[in-house]
């Protein structure tokens, strides 16, 4: 057991959580939350995602929150840019880090994005190069790290190949997604630790969902193997869009609660974080997901 | 790390979780979901409790429930018994196993039983003895033993000291309640590895409530310190009385995805228990409080 003395907390509510929203939400309202997050000690938030609105309506308004933002200070607020043409929208509005969305999934590639693994990471190159040229940070993605709707089983060594990938053409960080939430602690272990052969341990996050009630046991678990970024969602914002009334991204709160009792440092205030995603999810009309969120404001 | 190679769950939906219902639920009702709990594999169900209708009128029908079970061979039905008024009415219904409920909390217990911590292992005394002139077993569960919604932090000496004395005193199993769900995976091994200085590792059984979306994490960890015997409730039925709207009781499903993920045997067919899950919550007009029971029924 090593278990790091501090850990980072990546948050992505208003992206990931937001996006599998029904409605899109107006960007008033996720400019606050994004301001209050930034308050309660969240130093880096996912901000927007620059793909079409053709196909992600509910981020259409990506320009308007990137130019929109409180920018305090220390903060860093990230964007998705799936393309080319995303990355130089970002650019325009002052973006300082963007992401990359690769799978680990040959199925899920093909339905998601439309094209083969090797593809997908083809289509990164002129990405990377191009923020590079920009002096803009890129972080990976790989999801179905865990599993996979269409596959089931995803091997540990497809993980590894596809985050090395990334690594190699110059993400500063991989974050490894447990898409459908069907992990458990030893299989991430497992997977973490084919990852960790290829990709150094302190260039690798964790983005777990919770659709199965085992990302705080997972976290766990990886964290006893050293990983000291986590990627989570205040109120747990944002459903399994396979799995219809099932949790998507693990609580933010949920998981600052678990590093305080571990004695883990995360610079987050937890009841600050807690008012934000009671009053997110009276603002958007869903059910808290945090379950110590629930507990604290109904003490 | 040294997982147990298989764990009995033991169920205490139709006690710990009906009992906090606020409308008493059909005698019926509840025959159904024991024996549909038994029909999946738990083998060890907590069906009533012999407690005064005036403190748990939800308990009230004990004898009615007690004597409709329908019986499956290599089943144990058990009952909650405070006193020896309820382990003679419980001992009339020909029940097999009993159990008495302490705290490792002062405060805890005045307030819940109206004496103090000695007072009630002084009142347990005869229960045991009057049990074991019956030839039937008892469970001791101690409660608080991750914290208490009055006093707060409680010493893991003070947990161990209780559960000395109920084994001593002839419990066969001591149960170590997390009633308020506050406790993180670290907390839970120092309490857990006091307790183990004086009662065997095998006779321990975690008993712990999600409150604080902390239970999985929390049940990995013990697992890896040994523990054998989880208790859990299907549905996750009864929510947390010190917090409204907060969860209460580890979900049943929850558990054995968790367990089946570690490969660790349970006997239960997780299936035929989420479908018990998604009956009992309708039928009772619940929310279904396990993510696996909602995403597998979502599929």
């Amino acid at each position: 057991m090593a278990f790091p003395k501090r850990v980072r907390l990546v948050e992505v509510g208003p992206r990931d959580g937001l996006q599998n929203e029904p409605e899109a939400i107006a960007t008033d309202t996720k400019l606050e939350l994004i301001d209050r997050l930034g308050a309660a000690g969240l130093a880096h938030i996912e901000a927007a995602s620059f793909v079409s609105p053709k196909w992600v309506p509910q981020m259409a308004d990506h320009r308007e929150v990137m130019a929109g933002l409180t920018r305090r200070e220390g903060i860093v607020y990230s964007a998705l840019t799936p393309n080319l043409k995303g990355l130089e929208a970002a650019l325009e509005c002052g973006v300082e880090e963007v992401a990359v969305f690769g799978a680990a999934s040959e199925a899920f590639s093909q339905k998601n994005i439309n094209c083969s693994v090797a593809e997908s990471l083809e289509r990164f190159a002129p990405v990377l190069e191009r923020a590079q040229e920009a002096k803009v940070r890129v972080r990976g993605y790989v999801s179905c790290v865990l599993g996979c709707p269409y596959e089931g089983e995803i091997a540990p060594a497809k993980v590894a190949e596809v985050s090395k990938a990334l690594f190699e053409m110059g993400c500063y960080e991989i974050s490894l997604g447990d898409t459908i939430g069907t992990g458990t602690p030893l299989k991430a272990k497992r997977m973490l630790e084919a990852v960790a052969r290829d990709v150094p341990m302190d260039k690798l996050a964790a983005h777990f969902h919770d659709t199965y009630g085992q990302a705080l046991a997972n976290l766990y678990a990886v964290l006893e193997e050293g990983v000291a970024v986590i990627d989570s969602s205040v109120a747990g914002l944002g459903g399994c869009p396979y799995a219809k009334g099932a949790s998507g991204n693990v609580a933010s709160e949920d998981v600052v609660y678990l590093l305080d009792g571990l004695g883990i440092q995360s610079g987050i205030d937890l009841d600050a974080l807690a008012a934000t995603g009671s009053w997110i999810t009276q603002a958007i009309g869903r059910p808290n997901r945090s379950k110590v969120g629930v507990a604290l404001s109904s003490r």
